[in-house]
């Protein structure tokens, strides 16, 4: 084995859950004894046991032999990371792929592949990377593109999402997207589906299949190479035919499915439709915190997409008056709470001003920000250099303000009358909530953002595709 | 001093760098000796040498007799954190702000604010917070909001950018956005300017002095309540009247400024007007690195914003053919040169597909991915829990694996004949290059952006500035 082998992630992944599963897991490689203390043999027909599912890196040239061993292993399914088939864009690989895996599945093998990372099954211990979450979830995503599955999977687990399954089925030679839209439906484990898309191939069985998902529980897809340049990328990608975004936006219309625009749309969706928030009954939104720049840019942003913020009636603005300074401070929506952040009485009252907030009548959501913590929990003493024990202290100490912050705003949800949104008050790129927190706030149900922005965005999608979805069936 | 002080930041800032000034810093406080060890005076009167500029929070009551001990000091200008005037939206506090602010200028005092943050210049040793870069930079900004300068400040720190002046003036009683574009303009220190603005209250002055300082330095304006809603946030942040977007849009286009349409587009596009991407001469753009599926959602994003992914010349894709396995990776433009990303070979093998493109002819600009550390540094062992040592080793091979891939993109773009633009490939939201590796390409003029949206957006913006600026003078 060389010392940066090919692969070597999805390998490790195995290696570190395999110890702990229930079947055996048969290292195949002629060109090595024993790979980390296991044991590997020269083929396939030389393992000691009976194999239901092969997990292949083997080259191109290599597949043939490998279809006609798991054929007479009696194999049930082989994935196929192998690229260099139908997405070259040369007609004899197309063929040729299509011939290969015609042999397997004409022997009842299922074929996830070629060209494609695979499989992810926490509750079976199977993953393509070794960092993906260990613990099983309810999202199923359904992914033509590995690198873009680990997208869905990194982006997505940092804010506390979990996984059912995920699949990456890359050129959809045999296992496609119809199918695996029909299994999300019917999957017990699986409450959410989200799925990036390259083809749209399937046509009819597609779009029947997303319907038939979509109309029992939410579906939101990203579909790649809705532009000329971004459809021949996906040609030489996986030898998809993208189709054109008219046809594709009318599909999601039509079968009560949600498009997302981008990945990071595609993530904050799923936090909307897999939080309070996607309880929202409307546009008439409330917005606490940030300070008077920031609530500025926010309500512009706010109204770019749809979202109102509504002057407050008469008694919630006399509340706001009793509870908060005049200097420095709007009580007008939005509110400037930002001059509240520095102590602890002042944070009592900020409590108050929240609570005022979750019961003012006409409105829809309360937008909230959260995660600076206040700067002046220890600050470092004049001309000191940094100490690396204080500085750890300082961290443990913001993690929990950062926490204690946004158990508020869980607190503040279970009181509340509409969907609570915790919003990120950036300051620069790097600042965001710890893993930790977030994990806590998702656990709880609440909405997060990185941006009020994004926020804003994702509750007026949601908007758009619960007023889209008459007659279909309730999803909450 | 109760524990935690109200406005301890800046108080902080200058205590901190205070006693290196060449002026003595003297503070006022009736109900205090002394803080942190220096003396405290119970009023301006009381301070034993003259007194330049005041730096006042105190409440809005206090301001009278602020300004009249401050005559007759012989104070030259004052800034006024100090809120409660124009801002409330009650004629009364407007008519006081006037009648008061009136009352320093006409004895000569220059006046900042009220309701501000103030002064940010590094070379003389002011900042309103103890965290600010203290090194002086080229970056002048003038914000009429302080949380939002801050947001400047720390978003553009991040990635390398340092400041000449920043002044954060509030609701503009004295000091306002037409002078402080003049002063930009003149101020040999200043190359580049940005700006957040919510008042468009000097009218045809503010329009002069944009002109005069866009002709002569890029200029980037983010405007806040250019809604119904933001207009009316910023009526009660400020006090300003916020006009409407068709005429800040035609102001930004006739007098050559560049309009940011958000906060992330104002820093973006201060990056790409202050790196080497200022001088892309076209839209035709060539892209190395990232994965399949993150190509097609690539040329997907900048085709929306007008960035063209041509294909290739020949004698470029003979060229890669030559040095690529055809296998998994895409020679068509976008290049996916993600099985590249394993083994110092195949490293080896990045490099020279990289120097092709630096070289392809008809190509503007050359997008590549950048930032993941190899996922092969070494992994842990399987099945061995994470050991602190361990993982302090790894960090270290990660940030030199980091530094050395941005020091070969940076080795590209001396040799290149066209803009590098660096990319982050997005792994989830919390991802991003250390502030040291973004520290050293922004010195050596390279462009690096956390998304590739983001950065085909910024040349996107940047060729439409250059195509209008049409009869101003060459910036670059």
């Amino acid at each position: 084995m060389s010392k940066h082998p090919r692969g070597g992630g999805f390998l490790l992944a195995l290696l570190d859950q395999g110890f702990e599963q229930e079947k055996p897991l048969y290292l195949v490689n002629p060109n090595a004894d024993e790979i980390q203390g296991l044991t590997c043999y020269p083929s396939l027909l030389d393992t000691p046991g009976p194999v239901d599912h092969v997990i292949s890196s083997v080259p191109a040239r290599a597949v043939e032999g490998l279809i006609e061993q798991s054929i007479e292993k009696g194999v049930r399914s082989i994935h196929f990371y192998t690229a260099g088939f139908a997405e070259i864009g040369d007609p004899e690989l197309a063929a040729l792929q299509d011939r290969l895996m015609a042999r397997a599945v004409d022997a009842g093998i299922r074929v996830i592949g070629p060209n494609c990372m695979g499989l992810y099954v926490p509750r079976e211990k199977i993953a393509f990377q070794n960092n993906f979450p260990p613990e099983p979830g309810n999202v199923m995503a359904i992914s033509q593109s590995g690198g873009n599955a680990m997208d869905i999977v990194f982006g997505l687990a940092l804010r506390g999402v979990r996984f059912s399954k995920l699949v990456s089925f890359g050129n959809a030679s045999d296992v496609a997207a119809p199918e695996l839209f029909d299994y999300a439906a019917e999957d017990p484990e699986t409450e959410y589906v989200i799925s990036y898309l390259e083809g749209a191939d399937g046509g009819r069985a597609l779009f029947e299949a997303v319907r038939r998902c979509a109309r029992i529980k939410p579906t939101i897809i990203l579909k790649g190479g809705l532009t000329s340049a971004g459809a021949r990328a996906a040609s030489s990608h996986t030898g998809s035919l993208a189709g054109s975004r008219d046809v594709f936006e009318a599909m999601c219309r039509q079968t009560g499915a949600i498009r997302a625009a981008t990945m990071t749309e595609l993530h904050d969706l799923l936090i909307g439709v897999s939080t309070n928030l996607r309880r929202v009954q409307g546009p008439r939104a409330m917005m606490v915190g940030g300070g008077g720049g920031f609530s500025v840019l926010a309500a512009d942003a706010m109204a770019n997409v749809g979202v109102d913020l509504p002057e407050l009636a008469e008694q919630t603005t006399a509340e706001l008056r009793r509870l908060m300074p005049v200097a420095g401070n709007s009580i007008r929506n939005p509110i400037d709470a930002s001059h509240f952040h520095s102590g602890d009485a002042r944070e009592d009252s900020l409590r108050e001003v929240l609570r005022v907030a979750a019961h003012a009548p006409d409105i829809d959501a309360l937008f909230v920000t959260t995660g600076s913590a206040p700067s002046w929990i220890d600050p470092p003493a004049p001309g000191q250099k940094p100490d690396p024990e204080r500085e750890r202290r300082r961290a443990e100490r913001r993690l929990l303000a950062e926490k204690q912050s946004m158990q508020d705003l869980i607190d503040l949800q279970a009181e509340a009358e509409r969907p609570v949104i915790g919003v990120r008050r950036a300051r620069g790129v790097e600042r965001w909530l710890t893993d930790e927190v977030l994990e806590l706030a998702y656990a709880h149900g609440l909405a997060v953002f990185p941006s009020l922005p994004r926020a804003a965005r994702t509750l007026g999608r949601l908007l758009e595709w619960r007023a889209r979805r008459e007659g279909l069936p309730e999803l909450f």
